[in-house]
């Protein structure tokens, strides 16, 4: 029996957090690996949503953090699954900060998670598919499948010229 | 020169979390002192958004506990401003428990916080009032004032048979 | 078997915190839900004094915060029972800041909150009744009628016009 | 112009916490570490209030834990200044643990903390001397020169053979 | 004026901890959040080593979580610097997870985070280049180079076809 | 059936930790507390290195703090077994601050933990014996019997004419 398709905004999931003296360097900014681990928990709500199951984080794409976010600022999170693959979730995940008595917005990072779903013996299960809906979403959609060569090659789990997807990116 | 009204949804805010372990007690449920603190974020951003200033919490009504929210669920809090009295703000909160894996979510609470927006001397300083738009956000606009009463008068600030509104309650 | 009557003094509790860093806003002040939440725990560590069991909280009654608490201040709560009805118990809890190098002590802040006491099987199960001996302790101990009347109307479980105690303050 | 004495009752601090699944080892226990922070603090505030000055602490006596502290126990804390020297003063801080549903209660631990007062520059600072009420305050306040020499030579900073007090505890 | 050549070993960081209930989701494995955040804080100490500067995060290349690591486990941390580009330093670092009981120890990850130096302006900074010694930190500081494409072609500052060092990977 | 002699380097453990602001006091340096916390996690995984299995903290010897340590140092906490007795060990730990944008790094402090090893019914359990190395490993086993015979003495499991290596010391 295969579980019904599923849109990339039956996962949405939104946090807000104030950037507390913890998690600043001395420089007052807050600190790259907090964030990591603010996204991690974002994005692990939005693949639990998607698979109705406990996930695991399988992975993170890389992550470059140009914008420096202040002691006080509210951080924004905000994430969806944007494709699945049988047991794995591929969730997007973008990053904002405010500055709100100066009236400030920016993004400031985004980035690609995976999770594995685990049933109740803790054994990976399949998950529903994306249907994606609007232009954007159909974009994410068909990316996920290059974004997922480029980690098993990183992996080392797939051989560079089998990754058709990622070397039409090079030629 | 007056600030232009502001809607509730422009101060709309949400929060996820996930209940860990040191957020709850030796029953395994979330302990109802985490809850007012996450709530207090979460309102105190509704808060800001609204104000375009720095706000701190004036007091929050009474809350009470009834549904216990287990290690592990996904607690959602949604804040939007109510209404506006001159320097402060009145936040409607209400939280929601997911129990993923078994599709359950239910809602769990509701408060009222109120915030006092302050300007860069830390002094109160005037907020935008609110228009409410639709039917339920009439009901909260509406029933704010009486709400203000039972703060004034339980605060010693003001003497029943002066609070007008609430005494039709109890006639 | 009736449980024999306690007095507030044996569930009487003190905490003392000093507040740090991530206690405070970007003002450097104590934020509110920090405060709750310690004066949830205080509050609990009573009920369970008196109970002899484990409690869970069951509301907390409005809180106004007219004081502003620094970074470097000492805290102090106590707590103690005033009233126990069957399974649940009211406990009344007042929080002093003091700046020890400038000598300043104030109070800040006064709350009731209520807490349910769970037997093995987390069922609510009977407490002591209490025996108040001074002025005050009567004093409370006869308002806790009427506080319970107001929680159980805001919680929709009282009709107004049966609170009887609640109804005398506004005629 | 010397300060007033003051009596060990002027610095009496009580704390009480809740042990938390983040403040245990894999075995349910409380972890020394966290209570030597726990008991730093508390013995902190003790001396802040005897000496109106913010404190550090400059070592700490040698402590044993025999009595294992479960999940869920509650722990009090309980300190007061023994004896002042000049800048410095000795803090005396028992530990006691409850597992309130059953009823069990223990002295856990007890410490000697020492502590120097800073002023606004923060330079070491005089503190009132202690005046020893009752028969236990004496035998303290006696001990505390004993146990500073002990200290003194530890650090390195006295000859054993000038330890006067302490080598007639093996004479 | 150049600042000396350092060697990989003169920023080498070792951290150790304890995998505590907060770190855990409900499967009792550690969160991949939570381990990006200590990778983040080992690496930065390794960069601020490296530089004798404050470090801030600029990226981490894309990890994958193969090995789940369980509470009570201890996490072992190792970082050194592999090579430096002007103002910023690429950082290796592996995570390795010990069962001490059962006397089990696993290689879980490794990742290269990137940290620009900055001054006492908060301004970028040189740092000193790197001259690898053994074989292994050769192929590491040649690696780099590669590693660095891969990063400015994803965050869109370097186009495909000029990452020459890139695209050997997949002719 | 004995288990086989282990050297000091085989339980060497090496911890970094940044000085975060919720570590420190209102002077900016890292509270005693805090420190002692850090040295017990540290030490802690050198006995259970050691030892093969999980450890509880048996006591602290007297640790004095005369230096400072600063927000936003580098505190490197270094630990290995000194010396075995039967079920338990003695742990040496060492304490260095870094102050990285200036250069500087000082020894901060030195202390001994002793920690006891629980088999998996978390009864007490032998240890291997520890032989010592190079000069110093010698010397601070040696040590070790007179350090124990303190800790029995002020424990008031020993009289003082029974410590003999302790009396040494005074006459």
């Amino acid at each position: 029996m295969s579980l019904p398709n599923k849109k990339p905004q039956d996962s949405f999931t939104m946090m807000n957090e104030i950037v507390l003296p913890n998690d600043t360097n001395t420089l007052g900014n807050l600190m790259g690996g907090r964030l990591l681990h603010w996204m991690d928990i974002c994005a692990a709500i939005a693949g639990q949503k998607h698979s109705n199951q406990i996930v695991v984080t399988a992975s993170v794409d890389s992550v470059s953090f140009s914008e420096s976010i202040k002691l006080g600022d509210v951080v924004t999170l905000q994430a969806y699954v944007t494709r699945a693959f049988r047991t794995s979730m591929e969730v997007f995940i973008e990053v904002f900060a405010e500055n709100i008595p100066r009236g400030e917005k920016i993004k400031c990072n985004e980035a690609y998670y995976t999770f594995v779903a685990l049933d109740s013996r803790h054994k990976p299960t399949p998950v529903p598919e994306i249907t994606p809906v609007d232009e954007n979403e159909k974009l994410k959609w068909e990316g996920a499948l290059r974004r997922r060569q480029v980690r098993l090659v990183l992996a080392g789990r797939m051989k560079p010229d089998e990754a058709t997807e990622l070397k039409n990116l090079f030629l």
